[in-house]
This record gives structure tokens, sequence and C-alpha cells, in this order.
């Protein structure tokens, strides 16, 4: 084990439970976040310590925004405060980009992201437990170190979690897929629900509970996580768009021809359509494909 | 009590569970579907006897898709084969005006909607206990009769369901909001898993499963239901779109600038507040309301 000494720059949801996962196995943690009571907060929960160490630490989680990975990672690197540094950001390429360009020493970083996460948020929805068997993306540079990339691996242990390496472009063109357009999807769908009949929401099934209940959670991180990916986000959108004009389209005519109770052979096949090849869609998430192996560290 | 003898028209998920309900409280029920093997293993579960008896029943439930509502009912009542009907079709207002216009005694029927249901379809996914507890909305017209609203409200009592009476069109804009467009906006997001990389659906989390498990289920029973209530789901979608293409410029903006390291207030104002309507609209769900109490039957 080459993780000792653990520091954890943000104590929201995902940092607090790293520090929990690390404590649980002896690591000593220290603990730092801009909000004062977040810090405290993930204290009381056991986390680790209210405060940074003066000697350098094996490893600094950044548990922060997408936006801020490079300028924080530029700061700590500069004060020396860890051997190597990771972050849980779920967005990658865009911090690799700025971290090779301006962090002081590019060598001691590794991205990663674990799959995992609750809709609440802050330290006290915190778990030991979250990563348990969730897979943890690391996305390393051709300037990633071996200790660093050693280290993170560590990390990913004390969790409980799954390894998978990936390109850090890769990552993010299937987290647009599997995270930032349904998260978009779902507030879309959701936004609807204060323009309808008072009490439409006392017909509500589980359903949509299920559909729409991503859409809760903190709406500046996952607007910095979207920005963050927005090309990617973008594209899915655009063709979900062009399906959705079809079926609006289809659907308009089908209530005009109603009221004249003729058939609509296009416009039903486009619902048909859309309908099947969503229940296909679906039925990819039912073929868990065999883990990709995690290739050996590289230099 | 004033059902004995109930006949099931439509032996699926809804219809064997209304028979299996009934039949736990030791009513005879006769059992049709165009299907004979459906018929058939609702009858091997225990739902009722797979034919149709000769004299009439106190109650029959119409369990088929909503364009078939109205034609079904007049060839029922044609033959004579109960004192009431009712039925258990997700959209209302299209049927019941079918129904006052063609049907040979508009009178003995009432339109009806458990608010349950599953994403397996047929008489095998069938419970007895589906309805438990849930809303289930009674349609009356200003021609049901007294006695076609209680042998309802009955069925509705034998199934452990809350009934709710509201109008046709009340009905099927609340469930345009809360059941039919979310099934679509699933089904287009759903539909783009196919489309990604071939191994997105390895980094899928709960998050994804859940906004997409209702664009499962039977593709030409959902274009039937969202075609009976095409012009209220269209008018949601149409909102949704002028959301949709909104956040679509505003990411590939964001995108842009990106690039270019430059700030956009507007495009990220944009993205925040959709996430924020989008978080009001699920807490929507958090309030249930108290229920509206039933009024007096009609005459």
């Amino acid at each position: 084990m080459t993780i000792r000494t653990l520091a954890v720059i943000g104590t929201g949801l995902i940092g607090t439970s790293v520090a929990l996962a690390a404590r649980a196995h002896g690591v000593s943690v220290y603990l730092s976040d801009r909000d004062e009571s977040a810090v405290r907060a993930a204290a009381v929960l056991g986390a680790g310590r209210p405060q940074l160490p003066r000697d350098p630490v094996d490893l600094a989680v950044l548990a922060v925004p997408p936006s801020q990975i490079a300028p924080v990672l530029s700061e700590l690197q500069a004060r020396g405060l860890a051997s190597s540094y990771t972050d849980v950001a779920s967005v990658k390429a865009l911090a690799e980009r700025e971290i090779l360009d301006t962090a002081p020493d590019p060598s001691r970083y590794i991205g990663g992201h674990p799959l995992a996460g609750r809709e609440r948020s802050g330290p006290l929805a915190a778990r030991a437990e979250l990563f348990r068997d969730r897979p943890w993306v690391l996305t390393p540079t051709r300037l990633t170190s071996r200790a660093a990339f050693g280290r993170a691996l560590d990390l990913i242990a004390l969790c409980g979690a799954v390894p998978r390496v990936m390109r850090a472009r890769a990552h993010d063109d299937a987290v647009a897929l599997t995270s930032h357009a349904p998260h978009l999807v779902a507030s879309l769908m959701a936004a609807r629900l204060r323009e309808g009949p008072v009490d439409a929401a006392r017909l509500a099934g589980q359903g949509l509970r299920d559909t729409t209940r991503i859409a809760r959670g903190d709406s500046r991180l996952w607007s910095d996580i979207v920005e963050s990916n927005a090309a990617a986000v973008a594209d899915i959108l655009t063709r979900l768009q062009e399906d959705l004009s079809s079926v609006v389209a289809a659907l308009y005519d089908l209530a005009d021809r109603e009221r004249g109770r003729e058939l609509s052979g296009k416009s039903r096949h486009t619902l048909v359509d859309l309908l099947d090849r969503g229940a296909a869609g679906v039925g990819e998430l039912d073929e868990p494909r065999p883990g990709q192996p995690v290739p050996c560290p590289p230099r």
C-alpha cells in the first residue's frame, strides 16, 4: 500500500466518501474545502483532520468541479502538497488539456472518475461504501508517472471500486451519453411538471419518479459538468432533437386525423419506430460486457 | 358488494391482474382475449374461466388498447354480455366521445384507469396486488348510471385501489404530463444508447437505468396510447422542444468559448435556469396533496 497519508480537497459527497473509505483503512486523512462548514461537517463524521499538513502527503484527491481541477492543481503543486495527485471530476479532457499546458509537474497527476453518486449532495450524504464495486475510470496521459498511476490504483482498491483505464476523450464521450445528456433530458421533462394542471402530480407513478429523479442535484455543479463536456453533450442532444421533431410532427398529424377518423400509417410508423428504438436502447444496458483489463502503467 | 360475476376482456397484465384480485374475493370471473395463448395463461394462473358466459355478468372490464374500447363495447353490448361496463385504458376522452356517439347504451358504461403498471407485459406478469393503494380514476359522463358507477367503485375496492373521479379531458391532460410524454422522452434518450461508443453502456449507472427504464414496454400498445392522446402529448413535447433548442444552442456556444477560454454568462444562465426548473419540477412530486373526495354518483 503506497498511501499512508491522503489530502482531500473539496469535502462534498464524493470527497468526503473517499476520505471515509481511506480512514476505514487507517490512512491519515487531511481535509480542505472553501466552505468552512463543509470541512467541519466532514471532520465530525470522522473523515479526517480539518486542515492541510505541513509535510507532503502521498496522494492528494481533488474533489472540486471540473472547471476548477487545473487551477487548483497548479496552486497545490506550487506549495508542494503531495507526491501524487488525482481528481474525481466527471469530465476529464478539458482539465487534462489545461494541466498539460499549465501545471508545474503534470507527471505527478492522473485523472480519475468514480462512477458513483447520489442525488443528495454535501458531506452529510457521504458513505465509505459509495464506490464499492463501481467502475472508477483513470485517464493517464503520456506524462503520467508510474508512481502517480500506482497510488491512484491503490486509492481505488481502498474504496473497493473497479479500475478502468480510458483516454480522457473516450471517457467524456461515454459519460456524455450515459450521464450528462440523460441529466439534461430528465431536467427538460421535469421542468414541464410545473407547467401542467395543478393536481397532475397526484397521478404520478413510479415511472415518472424514476425518469426525473436525477434532475434533483446541484444545478451549479451540473452546469459546470455539462459545460466542461459541452460539445459531446450537444451532439447527442442534436440527434435527440431530430427525433423529437419527427415525433411532435407525427403527433399533431395523428391528432388531426383523430378528428377526421382517418388512418395515418406514416405518422404511426414514426411513433412505433421511436418506441422500438428506445426499447432496443434500454436493452443495451442489459448486456454487461466483460471488463477491459487494466494495461500496465506507462513508463 | 354488487359484483358476483365479472368478465375481463383482454388478459394482458392489467386485465389478468384485475381478474386475480376479483378471484381472491370469490367473484366468478370469465376471461376472453383475441390471443388464445394469453387467455389460457390467465386461466392457468387461476384468473378465471377461459370463456364468456351465456347469462349476463354484473360487470365487464375492457382491458384492451384505447382505440379498441368503443368498438369492443358496442360489440359486447349488442350481445348483452353485462349489466355494466368499464375499462382500464390509460386514455379516456377519445373513447368517451366515440361511446357517447355510437354505443348501444352509454348509460351502462363508465371509463376507468388504474394508475398501476409494470414494464413487463402479458398475463404472466400479472399480480392481484398490482393496484393496492394506487389511484384508480373514474370518468363518469352525464349519462353514466348510478349502477354502473357503483359497480366500478366496488371493483376498485376489490382491487384495494383508491378511487378518484375526474373529467375524461382533465385525466388525459394530466397523464399526458405524468406518463405519456415521459414515456416518449425516455424512448428519445434510450434510442441514443445504440448510437454511441460501443462500450459506453459499461459506464452506465443507476441514474441512466432509471431515466430509461419505462422505455421498455410494448411499442404497439404505447403507440396506441400516445396516439389516442396525441394533441395533449404534442403540446407538452413542443414546450420541451423549445427548452431543448435553447440548451443545445447554449452548449454549442459554451463549446466554442471553451476553445477561446472566454466566459459566456448568458449561455451558462440558460443551463443553470433549466437545471433549476428541473429540480423544482421534481419537487412537485414530493408534495402529495390530500386526495379529492369522491362526489356522489350522478342520477
